[in-house]
């Protein structure tokens, strides 16, 4: 089966007027799994990324695999009280709130190219933040990589695409 | 750099009087991160598992490369309303305040033998109601694989060991 037939669509989730890819089914299909995952390592091969950084939760999913295949670091970033300090943060806006997003600060991202993987390109929020994250601890911040991108919300144009790409690989 | 070397002790965080192990700064270091992946893929390899249970977050960034690599399923387990209905949901005190967690309902999980994975078995709560979910799903739970075992804390002795057995690459 194509792992875009396991994608459940969830109307009024996490919020109304919110509707939810849910991306788990597809992780319960090793099979489908694997051809997500091969796709997304295609695309970020060609990048030349030398670390991945992604948002808690379900961006670690993706991107801890991803790290494991291309032998690079995984960079994570997370809610606010979830890392020993030092750290650095962000607030942030996003479909359904706002948040603020945290980073190590003792991360070595210097100098290097780093692409943020998130499951969804919504508004763009969740990713901008990473990126300004990685930017501060001086990274070159080279690409955004998703599973699934909704075009109507957006998310692309708040994206700072003059020195990195955005690849998705499906676009909605 | 063995990985152990590259460990970092919080104490007091994420509160009082708790001694947090850091194992971030590991998966910065690719080649640190795959001497970890190595070990644990050796030891669930041995038990058979056809599907991997990890809780929300960090579990999530040791089971994700690992179901990857064992071309197993990988079922999240997360904090409540993170997940769209219909969910299970156990609740749990862990060594820091207590908690929720659920797993979607459908996940086809019955009579698959099934390990819990996460980065550090502390006092057991989280993987118990873990492995809770999973047998309300009718899996059979072979298994507890963890990075670290703070065996201080108890945790085995929480766990149902009758048919289960612990994996720890590193017992503190």
């Amino acid at each position: 089966m194509a792992w875009t037939e396991l994608l459940r669509e969830v109307p009024d989730f996490p919020a109304p007027g919110v509707l939810f890819r849910d991306v788990l089914p597809v992780m319960s299909d090793p099979d489908a799994w694997h051809e997500v995952l091969d796709g997304m390592e295609a695309l970020l091969k060609a990048t030349g990324a030398e670390a991945l950084l992604a948002p808690e939760a379900r961006g670690f999913l993706i991107a801890a695999p991803l790290a494991d295949r291309l032998t690079i670091g995984l960079v994570p970033v997370r809610k606010p009280g979830k890392l020993p300090r030092p750290i650095l943060r962000e607030a942030y806006s996003l479909e359904y709130g706002d948040n603020q997003l945290e980073i190590e600060a003792t991360v070595p991202l210097a100098g290097k190219r780093v692409v943020v993987v998130d499951d969804v390109l919504a508004t763009g929020g969740t990713v901008t933040a990473c990126a300004r994250l990685a930017q501060r601890l001086s990274a070159d911040v080279v690409g955004y990589a998703f599973l699934i991108e909704l075009k109507a919300l957006g998310g692309r144009d708040k994206l700072d695409l003059r020195t990195a790409e955005v690849m998705s690989l499906l676009v909605l």
